[in-house]
């Protein structure tokens, strides 16, 4: 959420914030402004909705989806300085910080190296909050490491290569509403998702994503809940 | 202090650290990165200087010393955003931040406006910071009027216009210690400062602003504190 | 036009394609980035639209619309540059640079300051293209002085003050395309345009500007278009 | 060249130039501004260099030091993009535009892939200029394929490895003037230059590259330019 840009209008925020628990704030690298984080907190506030910092890559024009070679120091350096200014806008509407959730190719990344992964849980101890990630990755792994809570993420909206993978897409597509829930509902019944091969991962989850920019969004968020509630 | 940016250095922190009590730390809008603060405010930590924001314009190429026209929501969640960051650095050396002080042209527009002023003052009021400023200018008067605390400044190395107002360049010039330091005990004498025409101003003060930039600071710097603790 | 930025859609640059002659092109600095401006000069050259370059503030969270203090020689630079980008692509397309038009606050700046339109005019000169701009303003005044091509252009979807300046509007409303086709069929009638307090102003143009950003932009072209060919 | 940022300088331009016949200029996105590539030119012009384009990577705090995956077509557009806004410059002084040569990761990655450098020569096709780069690599074998003329570079002041590839730092070393004379003696003796490891590569070159930011480089020129003289 929160991905909004000066001008330029993005996503469903609006009608998302009333159908999900937690949002991922943007936090100004890959997409939002301080204006935009401002109003998304509030937003989020005045839906009870918890907020999350979703620091991404310096990279505006490739909306952080344009992986970047960084050194660990430089990865933690962008988060806490993102994680940071959102706690700004968190501290003015008296909220906290809920957790981290790196944004895009940096969560791709980090899912996959731990040195850079180190940067996000270091941040995360500092500010007492856990990680949303993948679970079974370096996200989940330096996490438990380092005594961080971590919350491992369902996608409905992305397809999950052999290897647990996320294929991570420049500009996500119109997604199944239907497919979304059977996909839940299955992971609920027996604790597994098939990949696009059709391997069939066993994915624990805290959380289920569902990506604001994704164009039927909230109807996905819909159907999504419907099968929680169910 | 921490105005590199990247690769680019500029002027003389290392110098100047050991020589100062307070430093205004760069938060990544007129100058500054993650990286760069990191590094400040460990430089800082180590020789015991408190460190303040110095949020700045959006403007890395004009060094946020290009006025822009701002409306005060914009001010307010630009200094927000700035400060918020800077406090993720200064959590991880657990250090307190000490005060807000506006840098280059937003400390001019802010000196002179009290509705842009205000929203310094609320993110001073979140943080429970006194602001740094220009005394009987807006900067003063909306602090007070707040309940926020004011430190007024004395420059040693602009000049003053007749009005008490600073004349900012783009690029501070090198300055004459023996200069700077006359004017730190005459206003200790006499309380009052003379304007580039001769008036004189009285100026308050509880800090005194030595620029990183210019040429031969850590010499400035030496010379105010030789004047003080004469 | 080409005022997306990566990701983010913007303006209804398909629809209004289909029905100008000449269109002015976002050159990155206030929004645009290097792919969007590739391919909206491809859509330009489909239609058989003129390309003008639409050079603005670097400013992409106020795009373009918040007034900076800038030098002369600031301006100048910062419209070679976008100039000269967007020559890149309109080369790659075989296509002419057809005009200049500054952008936004930089072209109310131009309007009121000869010395800065000065470093428009250079440009045109070193491109041998007209420039657009406010009649009777420093835009007029300065090309014509230097021996450029000037092209006044008429306004359908702002205000005009009572001195002839346009209300510049961050977010441009929905415009009534009834009041638009009025004000063009008055002002060829009789030459005049009501000001915002009724005053009648003289406004000699050779185009007609439509913005694209207006939520109904497509409705405000075809009205002016039907208006001229009546 | 060309790579200071506004308030920030950067490398040895003054000393340089007057030891150079070939400059490959910054153009705004790994570093340097309108104001500093305009200097820039003129200084060029000033002492008869030549100028290249030196169009880097969209990351100024990394300096384009920093691998992105970017696809093909982004490659071309940021390219084009960089390259016409340098031409602004050349037009103004009436010089024209000598070569391309992208800059730091940016040639990294077109040294390696193919489907990136047709970006950098399908705009060198547009222009009619030669690209400097790495004899052997994808820069050569991609710009005769596509009848692009090519100038090998032989580098001095960075370590090859045993494949022939540059070591690429974020920093430049201080490099040993004798030991790049000896390079450059060597390598127009016997054609070959010692990788890192002591294998002997062939490095056919037309130009010899000396970074502006080691911290002696107008030595290392001197010394580059004592060699080719004897």
């Amino acid at each position: 959420m929160g991905e909004a840009f000066g001008l330029h209008s993005f996503g469903n925020d609006e009608a998302l914030m009333a159908l999900i628990d937690v949002a991922n704030v943007a936090c100004g690298f890959h997409s939002g402004d301080p204006d935009t984080m401002d109003a998304t907190v509030a937003l989020a506030r005045k839906h009870g909705v918890r907020v999350g910092a979703h620091p991404g890559l310096p990279d505006l024009v490739g909306f952080g989806r344009r992986e970047m070679k960084l050194n660990p120091e430089e990865v933690e350096s962008i988060i806490r300085y993102q994680v940071g200014a959102l706690t700004g806008f968190l501290d003015k509407y008296d909220m906290p910080l809920n957790h981290i959730k790196p944004h895009g190719s940096l969560y791709g990344m980090l899912a996959r190296d731990e040195a850079l992964m180190q940067g996000a849980v270091n941040v995360a101890k500092t500010y007492g909050v856990p990680v949303f990630g993948i679970a079974g990755s370096a996200h989940q792994r330096v996490a438990e490491r380092e005594g961080v809570e971590f919350v491992g993420e369902l996608y409905v909206d992305l397809d999950y290569n052999p290897e647990g993978g996320l294929i991570i897409l420049r500009r996500p597509e119109h997604t199944d509403p239907g497919a979304a829930s059977a996909r839940v509902r299955r992971v609920l019944e027996n604790g597994t998702v098939a990949a696009v091969d059709g391997t069939l991962l066993e994915i624990p989850f805290g959380s289920v994503c569902v990506h604001s920019d994704t164009p039927n969004s909230p109807e996905v968020a819909e159907a999504v809940r419907a099968a929680l509630r169910d």
